[in-house]
């Protein structure tokens, strides 16, 4: 996968190692593998030249790089794999060379290496997902009862409890992760298709060959999917809306990170990690800004992916296009799960900081409680009409809504409307509603 | 929806209707009016509260465009509504008005009212998706026995039968089918949620106020989906999946509707469809023209929805982009399922021109299958050798492979390997493969 | 151009007249009018067709929906047009209407079309462009000596001038103003081309009668560029950098605005505008949030033009939908200029809380200013770590970096180093650079 | 710049070596190198701590996978560079290490390094174009007489020239050219801000030390462009307008090299290039190909850059994430750039074919000629209606459109109308026109 060093900077290792030259070169030999033993089973290659290209594909050791330059000359990096491939099994045993990649297509080894080199990280994001939302979730249990400022438009609205906010975060990754898994379930499949998708010289025994490739390999079967890609989107898509997910958590993070906010940290600030080349006070977000970055990239790649080109049987420059990507989107959720670990682990929220933020602004963000208590005794545009002066008179006098409301109906219950206690005690069944779905 | 003039020319009615001025208002009022009843119901409002919410939802005729102009002072068309709404209730029942839009939120109406106009589109895209898929299986099925080229890279590759090919793009669009129900299910509800999705005005009620809502209008109940968008996009994923696979096919369609080629047509040519403003002999393919027309649009507004930042409780600019947007995506559903709609119905397949195509390549298509026959005399690298040679032969001297094999082999059974019948037969459970999926 | 009615709330109103049925419809008319008076001028048809064609188009009325759905029929809306066109001619002169739309295409008069119609939104961008980047830059100069936090992954970084961060934004919209004029003086020209842009109806007339058609429309001339869009791009994609620059100022503004930051507000604040649906005490960064829609939805739509395919000398689909599309690209540069109006015009800097947040700071943001202080005296890293431990020490005990470097080192002017006079005077010559440019 | 070893099969060497680790490395070397040089000269750090980090630089050999590894941790490169930089001149010059990247900011030695890379991609870009543009238009003028079908929406429309044709792709490829150019020469800059763009660690010097810097690494000056990326974005949109315009030149070839079409080829068949693994008759067109996969991936790739968020002075995501998008679409690039050398180089055009595929509408490409021809003597709807059924006649009968118009009409002078010779000579001035800007 590498990419430019600055964008390995924000990739996460092992996605890096699994879609790295060596895994794939690994998992093409692994496709040619399972192929000849499949096929040498089924009888439709000898069994020597089986046993003979199983050994090959073992012990050999490709030069990546080598294989990207001559692969341009066909358009296909299978050409001079097969080639090489071929060579290797004809110095063990010449017989068996015919058979090397028998009855198969570029796309089909290309494809398959692909889907192999895909399911580690598919695995990891599962368990990465898994493990982060337990713990978002616990914090979420954690802060049941911290009031903080909901905000909308980038203002404040009115009180929800930090609790309410992290569960929804949670509960939304949740949902990505058993998206993701049923995307994977059925767009990870083998490919084995032959030319144009009919397997022609594998002939009766096609259906058989197929479904042990895929047995050997530990995936799924499918019918050719050369050039309908649709499940292969699929998939990409709920990757592309985890990678969104994290974002908008990450997002929010870094917005409550801001000094003057001060509500959230995504770690405990540490000595070196987050510090800056020029700013020795600095501590940047690191895991928002990897987070971020993902999710700034992936909306493109889907998009380059959805609008692919997939002439007839296999498309020219469209399917080779989306080979080229997706390793690019996997990338960005290998950045979005790192980060979403991190900050799963790390996050500190600052109760006093959600409590002062909700008393500088001087009662304002209960207005709407307010109107409601005096909906009690006048209709609703009276109500607000009355609650608009007393904010504006708050605004104008700085003193709190609350006080001036007390003043001008001390009748009322104004206690409850401004009482932390309250609020946590209403909005407990809407966290309990978050934490029930996961 | 309405869209540009020129965009117009590409939309399906019944879409540009349904998400059309007039049938967004009178959602909007749906909601209300579900909302009122579901509260008075719940003792949340009055009873007569509710009544006359209901009553003046049933009647108001609000002029939309006059809402647009006056949503931009305050960043939402719901303000105005919102206004107009309560005035015209306070007309009927002055006591009532204080409870139009009683607990909730812009958002809650317009997501809401979005829903209830996609609706009726998601249900005509199942109807015709099934329909088109029943057609086309019916295609595939009377071309069982049709040889055609299968091309890759625009190139000629081996054949297949016209069955194949059109079955599976029936076994694609019936996957999107599923795709789109699943996403729609899980995405259309109501979203009633208050100011930051806790819906407070409520207290114990909101669950309950939220299932009446949901259920007087049909849909599904949510928690609140304010700023936690993956469901809604995993829908318009799916959509745009669709799109691309309807895309796919008209570009095969319009590919081999190319007179050089000849294979296909949309439909039969018939006066006044496809014409030109300028050369009386064209016939241009007016329907794969819809469909990669919409295909060409839907990815760029899926990274859009994709890549919308959604902060906090709820965003700042990227909800509101995000619901200016998802009409367009539907837009090009509807372009794309009215192109499908005609070209399932009217497609024509020529085997002639297929069986000729084949011809005109001398040959030189089957040479993969002649390898294969040579390889039970010598291995591949010798059988493709001398395949390559009585290839250039066959180009050069302008002879049928099957002439030069057969001289040179004499012995071999030649004719199979170049016989239509022989393929057909061979192909047959590749071909009930892709139609058992349907 | 419409759009959905949530997108209109977003939309500036002279840009949806600008684009909307009549006036594109008034726009085909014009370059018909145009074409035959041309025509008739050189003598490619009857100078008595020149003007009956003419004074049809002078006064008739064509009804636009129903061109949308005739023009279904031929996948263009030229087809009904000319025919409607022609009728009309017939009328009034039986024998010219022969010669209306003679030797064109129907990309000619649609992309004319386009063309005229764009043309009064780049006139108003410019305006708007030109009159925001005289504000902006009068609001830098008035905040030349206001001190603010520099904020870098949005943590506070060192401080510069509010007069600077201003001043950047107006420098970087100039930069836009200059670019899209220049863009579209290249794109905005007619498109006088025929069936595959060789004008061979006209013969050796072809070059005058373009040079005719041009100058009666008031726009540039032009070889064909019906299939090759390179200068439409290069316009479209300069409409989106000035977007997307517009966003950024908006952004920046939008986070400026938050309460907790308070530095900055898109527009004082006043009843009735930015008011929320259910909160009485909100005011939301409406401009903000409609310049921030504006570029979340432009990206997409560019990917979409450059992504469109162009096949030979008209595309299937790919023109089709691009022509689609470019309106709504317009309609986001109406939303994004609209904002930036508002804004330019009503934004309040509030020195007090810039001064104020970096006061609370605690001096920290200072340090990069101390280190190079203390770098007179000892190594940077020595000085680096010095002024590490200070910042722990200031964090941690919660004083004033000031107070404690000037404990430690009373021998050095530290107060300079904290001293915003200083600031001001150091960084003069940097506001006046990026002034020079404006 | 790597990326997945199947993109690595679609790249250009030379933008892979010159975006590749070592060279970005190289390039953060020079910045600093040429940074302290200058700081030195202007007397803001001692002239031999100038020499020291000169010579440091000259001499360091950096891991680049480390330093991606330790990057994350502050999510800069930047930060384990200056360290390592700043170790290595300690051991060589205790005192200079003080003044390593002295005044600097992460960001100017990361954009600075990439301005560095991506120069020699232009301006091979700019010569790949130049002698491309140049060969093309040999090719057009040497088919200034070849009459070819002109074609839209993939049907035949009315015949022009294979000159025309070629002519115009020439013609756009020289545009993008000089937009390439111009948009690189504002882009690619030296940017030398400090942390918030006021370079105030400099002072007074800094105008001096940025020239300097500049200067030195021979690349232009500009203000602090670090979160204002307008002419940043102009370029990379400039090199995405090339993508899509090299690949409609080669979706053209392509879709004309088609055996049934056979009209042109990307390059003479030869052995080995353009073979498939499965298909040995098989010839891709595998520089289409390239250059179709660049062109599916540029629009995306932009979208990301245009929609990135630019917070303040620096993006927290936005500028890493555009920082690692910037090289694929460089990559992309070199793909196209490599295709347009070898089809420009290659290109083989086959005027039999063309002259065959224009025979076998049997003169239905020229019925709008025939049209004009009529309308001599009737107007035009009797004329078209005519041309019409003769069409139909033509179809119908399989007769030549010629022979039925001149049993018709003998008085006419039909041979004219379908005189090849006559079309050259009408279109000669339009050939002319488009190599006119050349």
């Amino acid at each position: 996968m590498a990419g430019h060093l600055l964008a390995r900077t924000l990739s996460r290792d092992s996605f890096t190692d699994a879609l790295g030259d060596e895994a794939f070169v690994r998992a093409m030999l692994a496709f040619e593998s399972a192929l000849a033993v499949s096929e040498a089973e089924c009888g439709v290659i000898p069994e020597q030249a089986g046993k003979s290209i199983a050994a090959a594909c073992a012990s050999l050791d490709l030069p990546a790089g080598q294989l990207a330059s001559e692969g341009k000359l066909g358009g296909s990096l299978a050409i001079p794999f097969v080639k090489a491939l071929t060579e290797a099994v004809r110095k063990r045993d010449p017989k068996a060379a015919s058979f090397v990649h028998y009855g198969s297509t570029s796309q089909d080894v290309l494809d398959t290496a692909m889907v192999l080199c895909i399911r580690p990280c598919v695995a990891e994001t599962d368990r990465v997902l898994g493990d982060s939302v337990k713990r978002l979730a616990a914090h979420a249990r954690a802060h049941a009862s911290t009031v903080m400022l909901g905000r909308t438009m980038l203002q404040p609205a009115i009180p929800l409890t930090a609790g309410i906010k992290i569960a929804r975060w949670a509960s939304a990754l949740n949902r990505c992760c058993g998206r993701v898994a049923d995307a994977a379930g059925r767009a990870l499949r083998v490919q084995l298709a032959g030319p144009v998708g009919t397997l022609d010289a594998l002939g009766p025994q096609r259906a058989e060959v197929r479904r042990g490739v895929a047995k050997r390999l530990g995936i799924g079967e499918a019918a050719s999917w050369q050039s309908h890609r649709d499940e292969w989107l699929a998939f990409a898509c709920s990757l592309a809306i985890l990678v969104a997910t994290v974002g908008k958590m990450a997002r929010d993070v870094a917005l409550l990170s801001q000094p003057e906010v001060g509500e959230m940290l995504e770690s405990a600030p540490k000595k070196g990690v987050g510090g800056s080349s020029a700013m020795p006070h600095k501590r940047n977000p690191v895991s928002c800004l990897q987070a971020i970055a993902a999710a700034t990239r992936a909306p493109g790649l889907v998009a380059t992916l959805l609008g692919a080109n997939q002439e007839h049987e296999r498309a020219l420059g469209g399917w080779q296009g989306e080979l080229a990507v997706l390793p690019d989107l996997l990338d960005t959720v290998g950045s979005a799960i790192e980060a979403l670990e991190r900050i799963s682990a790390g996050l500190v929220v600052y109760p006093a900081r959600m409590a002062q933020n909700l008393e500088a602004l001087r009662g304002l963000v209960f207005s709407e409680r307010l109107s409601r208590l005096l909906m009690q005794t006048m209709d609703r545009a009276a109500a607000q009409s009355l609650v608009d002066d007393w904010c504006t008179l708050a605004v104008a006098g700085d003193r709190h809504l609350k006080d001036i409301a007390a003043g001008a109906r001390p009748e009322l219950d104004i206690g409850r409307v401004f009482s932390l206690e309250a609020i946590v005690a209403d909005l407990a069944p809407v966290l309990e509603e978050e934490l029930a779905c996961l």
